[in-house]
């Protein structure tokens, strides 16, 4: 007898690397850009605004994110970078698209074991494109009973996720980096969750919370806290 | 009694135009690339290259075509392109994003009609962000009973769709404005199709096909071929 029918799990630094990624890639925009910036300017900064600002619009992953590095290379230069090292910025954002998956310690194992007696549902936001890509080539996919690529994690999409999954809130439980995303949705319609933290949060994914959240150091550790 | 439990519906040149807005910003991206082009170099033919060439790695939909856009600008100026015109270029494809929907002719009648007497299903290609935001801005939303936003719609994603909504393919009919992707695919798995033709039909849906498909002229006459 398990405590949950259904396991759901993110998939972005819960299951593969991708936030060291998009730091890398910023790194490198930093510095193919000073040459054409103004002393002083905060070349991060400008670029976390262009993202926050477009998020509404075009929404999480790769290509929202390369979106950004353009527009940010031309206003944050003011208009004084060269076609050709925005071509660079874009290579480098799409270069993240074709990048190798590479996953985190032990996820397979711990997919195995969970999956021997749980129905384990893949559930993450960003491109619908980018995120299947990833799946196929991690080697991971025949382990889900379902994929659900999602614009936003909040309560309504868990609510309607576990609807179309015919499954009770009290028999799910949600594994992920992200409190903010993976967690206190999940809590807040009545089903568990428990956060695995990745190294690096993305700015965007920090939330101030009071109340417990259960926690485990890496995902290895996730099954015997299940049972 | 009707002849089908269940109708999907293409979203894009279906149910709202789309393919012309494509058409008007590569007009505009013509005009604005021009003076930086060689004389005689075919900047429409060079974006179709660059769109197919990115297909499989950044997918259907808005910002794919800006990210080709982008690189299509630097490419075929030989990086002669000032940044404030790329930074045009990009403001071109992003405005699409933002773009207010226009329906088709009769939609919301003939979708009331529909739902009447079967369950109505949207399937469509494309960005999960810009689709969701024009089927909410559209009006259309609380016609459906369940929307697929998908990256390919081949037999294996309609043969998927069926399955989850439990019904048989002989009870199923899809409507959309293209052969490839709306018509040919449900044929195969023993769906019934109905074509209803946009005015412009993007390259790459072009397919040649024998066999008889059922066509009409507008969507208002589909619910009489129908029943």
């Amino acid at each position: 007898m398990t405590r949950f029918d259904v396991i759901g799990l993110d998939a972005d630094d819960t299951l593969w690397h991708s936030e060291d990624s998009f730091l890398e890639v910023e790194r490198h925009f930093v510095e193919l850009l000073t040459p054409y910036v103004a002393v002083g300017v905060d070349i991060p900064g400008a670029l976390r605004a262009t993202e926050q600002r477009h998020l509404p619009i075009s929404g999480y992953g790769v290509k929202a994110f390369t979106l950004s590095l353009v527009e940010c290379a031309i206003t944050v230069s003011q208009g004084k970078v060269p076609a050709n090292v925005v071509g660079e910025v874009l290579a480098l954002g799409m270069g993240m698209l074709t990048e190798p998956v590479r996953l985190l310690d032990g996820v397979a194992e711990v997919l195995a074991d969970l999956g021997r007696d749980h129905r384990l549902v893949l559930i993450t936001k960003g491109d619908l494109v980018h995120q299947s890509r990833k799946l196929e080539s991690s080697g991971l996919a025949h382990h889900f009973a379902h994929i659900d690529i999602v614009m936003e994690k909040d309560e309504a999409t868990y609510r309607r996720i576990l609807g179309d999954l015919g499954v009770e809130p009290d028999r799910f439980c949600m594994i992920g980096n992200s409190v903010r995303s993976d967690v206190l949705p999940v809590l807040a319609i009545g089903g568990d969750a428990v956060h695995v933290a990745y190294h690096i949060t993305w700015e965007h994914e920090l939330v101030d919370h009071d109340g417990s959240i259960v926690s485990a150091e890496t995902l290895r550790d996730v099954p015997a806290l299940l049972r």
